[in-house]
């Protein structure tokens, strides 16, 4: 029973905004005590939602200084970037079409961006922001927050050390049964704008969760994609996006795989799912069962690796807080992607060198999740052709 | 614990032969296992072998007269035709390309046939010998065994009352690792005529246990396919057939599928599940944990069905023996197709009348599974083109 | 793919009688099935029921030869011994009262006995039964059948191998809700005879599933008892038996541990658990989940053994009959203590040796499962006190 | 998809202060994460050592003002009752010895207390500080963090509603295999101290996690202990307290149980277990599967209850922050008792209602908790006779 993280070093917290995240909301929650866990950033100003009143209402929840609570986020960012204790970062927590414009107005004042994914609403968006945010040279950090789980990390390490041999199949899946009734159509708050093409974009479950699989699978693996095929579906009456996917997979190199996100699959919660096959072995991970991670070797017996449990690895036990046998969950893996972050910004704020084993999603990350969302609208509309990225 | 299952009403066992099953062979044995379990066949006769010693060999093995031990197929079934103590039924056994002239030769003598699947080799042969079955009026059995687990029928049961509301999606898969190294290039006889288009078809994968997987979804959900996307690969270096499969289904009434098949899936043993999701519920089932059936209804807590517990129906309590808690596996899952196979030739032989509830692969799901690897097959050759069965 | 088991030598098969096991039981069936899942036996008598109709109707479902079925065992086994083609084993499957009695007639006569366990139901009983039958030099099966589980087998040569280093702990629960309410008022022909202390002796749960639970133990450790502490229940009103026990246990050479059964634990089936920790690795099985052994190295990821696959031993091997992944259950591995016995009847019979690696439970097994009920009750009678076995 | 916990009006942070929990300490750093994860408490001073530099180096690690990191936890106790902005509520994190000579510092002037488990080292100790805290009227928390747990609230709740009927039955287990070896020969700091009588007071194994198993027991049944018997063992040589305990449990009422706990356990990690059976129902909760509650209704089907999850009722929503399917863990559970007592120092402080739904273990549950040990010890050296809690 020893604690295994090392400490990470104090130095003053990160002062932290938000966009988004107020009374409501779900995401933004989650975002602050992921900002929270590991003691790293300090929320001081927010414009937690367009309406002043309400702004300030959830800036009394969270003891905000009211003087810091703004309804307009372009009024904030010009506002905090005057302060000499203004915030250093910012996390956005909106509707996804309100990403983009969002994140303009912080990272050209030089604030850090912590963004909700995917990126944007359209390719285009997408493509512009991630331009930009190059341009300024801050640091931009998306919240595919499952790649956090250390038995995620301890997944691709072991891919990246060659235990899987070369890989020939990734199987994905990422599904829910939140949206199998049309309950946008009665007032849902979360379903409302996820289902609503205007501002969560051309993909329903396919840009809500299926970036996710597709950003895990990616993310363990290290393989890019040659091409897919989409067959998206809307099997509720009335729905304006489609909230569920099928798809094959190709990838460079020779791998093919499968996704399938949904949206419609009754009786499952949160069914994040992850198989890879290589020639000596193989590792599946689900995202319900998070501190568990099942190694399939070819002519040996099948064995769990466990959160910083025997056989566990460095990349596992750097996101690991306490000791084998005591669960982590969804919380701590958001806040490693935070804690992750958080050691880029220290690092660029005071100037020490940032340890090579840090890594997070970013915006290359956040770009080729609206390629796959985009990908998968084209392939679908040519009946499953096949697609490539359009990066 | 009550012992569930009616008694089958004793009437003189079903005189059966068989051909193929050597020494050598895998399936042969579980044939017999299964026949015998219930009581109701009695193996008096073989072509064991093309070779008559060892067609010898094996009758001395178990026990069956010499004399009826034959090296010709073709002679067998003349002369046990001839005998006043002639096999009632034979078993068939052999390497696919087989099936069909093995199972003519019994069939116009009025031999009922039970034959492993796929089967054929061929759509053409299937359609032949589909044609000439049915002209016979012999009763034709095809051991897609998977339909005799009891929570396979339970599932099937449930959907067809309608409990799973309309359904939406199915997922389907059947996964091994044995063929992830080429071991058909060092004389395992198993590997070896499974990896040979000549013997096996021009399915690998698909055929050996692609089939099986589709017709567990055909089975319980009742749909018809309108038509695939097939992905099919030849991962191993100097394979001449598939082995593995990535497929995309799209059935009439709208409801969209995915099957994968594999035999390089490294670290998987018997790896088959199903998955249905409807408007109302969902079901899950996997052949490495058969007696269990769980149950995901919208809005409410997910619940698990076992083998002769409590919730479980009639359709299930038919195949089963035991009581709850006491698994039941493959073999008497195997079983079942037979003891359904025997109700239907016993009610034939001794003019009774037949249960309504007996149910067993034949023809039909033979000639499908065959038009199904010949749809895969063409499809991928036109790079995943949506493709109709050519049934 | 290949069939792991070698046939077993073809000789006649054991001509087998059986007692007990008319239309409405339970576990007359379950043996017959067990019988001829690997044809070595075939049923041609019977007294499956004092009631001479009974007994013939049940002769007719089994297709035994009428002149065959009889009413008095005694008669039976006089008969039998007359004739040259008579038994040359009997299945004994009597409540438990009955055992020792049935037992005797056929035993004094060179029959061998394969009988149910507990092997009676008190303890001078046992003592008497067992001195004659050791006299009397026929092979004495008790059908423990749980041991007959190949990864029971796998655990066995484990522990002998010395693969968990020294033992320190035994945890082992059987538990079952069939008698939570008090069916045996209601007319449940099962419940009746195992809640009435004349026919199922002293014990009840403790009898009934506690002995098993006991031999499985022993079986798989090796470790004779020294003492245990008994706390026996009878928690459903007017019930004449134990329903449910907790027990400490102490072994020579100081280990420890725990056993429970209950028939009364409200929403378990037929919850066989095994643990067993020792100085270097531990074990676990669960009769549920029969396929799977879970090995849990000190300081080193938990695996999994499955049956017949890759890791697993060759004591497991000699039980299976199908690959890894095929499951195998209750009635497979019932089979397999009737496949041993007929091993021991057969070399017997045809003077081949018999392979070193069979063994079945037998008299010492059932002396002991007696002794252990008469331990319990003592114990509990004296509020706990640790008492020994009277062996 | 929503956001189902509702947010804890905000009021100042709580001014907290900690004795014990310096670098090298594992369950300090828990304590810090769970007063933070709610953002409730403000960690401001601390006396983290009873080195002074130590305590400075752990203050400045965590950002507390130098000026109130202390070497005396006396000193600390004293200077922060004097200060306008001190201290309101201190946690305790000490080896066990040294919880009653903290606790009573500062519960004397009016500071409330959070303290790790078990109370005390020894039962005398235990009364005094009882009486004492009790007379001091300060808020006492004892962490045993396990009733923290949503679905553990969820079975306490079922059980009260009656949902379980009248319970028959309890088997708790808490097994680790952390001290299997003598790592406390080797300098293992946390194996040192829990190895010790002098420090950790007479039990081992049954102190450290016994008690753990033992409250989360009661917790959930509401059920009193009438009487042990406890047979404790040290396996590992040299060492001076037991590191495995197997226990029989008596309940008022009738109901019975067992309960092992053990440290010597090969390859478990933190498995804590809980199983109760009712009349009517049993549920069953696994802390290392701690989203999932099983529940098994007498002649129904077993079903799940998720935390958040469609079924699951009010007392485990009140402990829940994230949606169904996104696993919270050990770390959400140990802060789910700092937000209990959170709530009600909040309450006594702002001179606001409390929430009579709010609870978390005290006084009460630390006292039982020593008497609990107390009688496992004197029991066992009475060889297992049966010993009441001594309170």
């Amino acid at each position: 029973m020893t604690n295994t993280t090392a400490p990470v070093a104090r130095s003053p917290r990160i002062r932290l905004g938000m966009v988004g995240g107020g009374r409501d909301a779900f995401i933004g929650a989650v975002h602050r005590i992921a900002a929270r866990l590991d003691d790293q950033y300090e929320l001081v100003a927010g414009c937690f939602s367009a309406t002043a009143e309400k702004s300030l209402a959830s800036a009394a929840d969270l003891g905000v200084d009211p003087k810091r609570a703004y309804a307009s986020f372009a009024e904030m960012a010009a506002r905090e970037a005057r302060r000499k204790d203004g915030i250093q970062a910012v996390a956005i927590v909106t509707p996804n079409h309100m990403h983009a414009p969002v994140a303009l107005q912080f990272l050209r004042r030089g604030i850090h961006v912590i963004c909700d994914k995917p990126l944007t609403a359209t390719l285009p968006e997408a493509k512009r922001l991630a331009k930009a945010a190059e341009a300024s040279g801050v640091i931009f950090a998306l919240t595919h927050n499952y790649t956090g789980y250390p038995m995620v990390r301890q997944a691709a390490e072991m891919v990246a050390n060659g235990d899987l041999g070369d890989i020939r199949l990734v199987q994905v899946e990422y599904a829910q049964d939140w949206l199998a009734e049309p309950i946008e159509q009665s007032g849902h708050k979360q379903a409302d704008w996820r289902t609503d093409p205007a501002r969560t974009g051309a993909g329903g479950a396919i840009g809500d969760i299926g970036t996710h699989a597709f950003n895990l699978a990616r993310f363990v693996t290290g393989l890019t994609l040659d091409a897919l095929a989409a067959d998206l579906q809307s099997f509720v009456p009335g729905r304006r996006v489609d909230d569920n996917a099928n798809i094959l997979l190709r990838f460079a190199g020779g791998a093919r795989g499968m996704l399938w996100c949904s949206q419609v699959a009754t009786g499952l919660e949160n069914n994040l799912k992850l198989r890879v096959f290589g020639t000596r072995s193989s590792i599946e991970w689900s995202q319900e069962d998070p501190n568990n991670l099942w190694v399939g070797p070819l002519n040996a017996p099948r064995y769990r690796l466990t959160r910083n449990g025997h056989g566990s690895g460095h990349a596992a036990a750097r996101m690991a807080r306490v000791p084998a046998g005591h669960p982590e969950g969804y919380l701590e893996g958001f806040a490693n992607i935070y804690a992750e972050a958080a050691r880029a910004i220290l690092a660029r704020r005071d100037g020490t060198a940032l340890d090579p084993a840090v890594t997070f999603p970013g915006l290359a990350e956040g770009l080729e999740g609206v390629a796959f969302v985009d990908a998968c609208v084209r392939s679908s509309k040519r009946n499953g052709a096949w697609t490539a990225l359009n990066l």
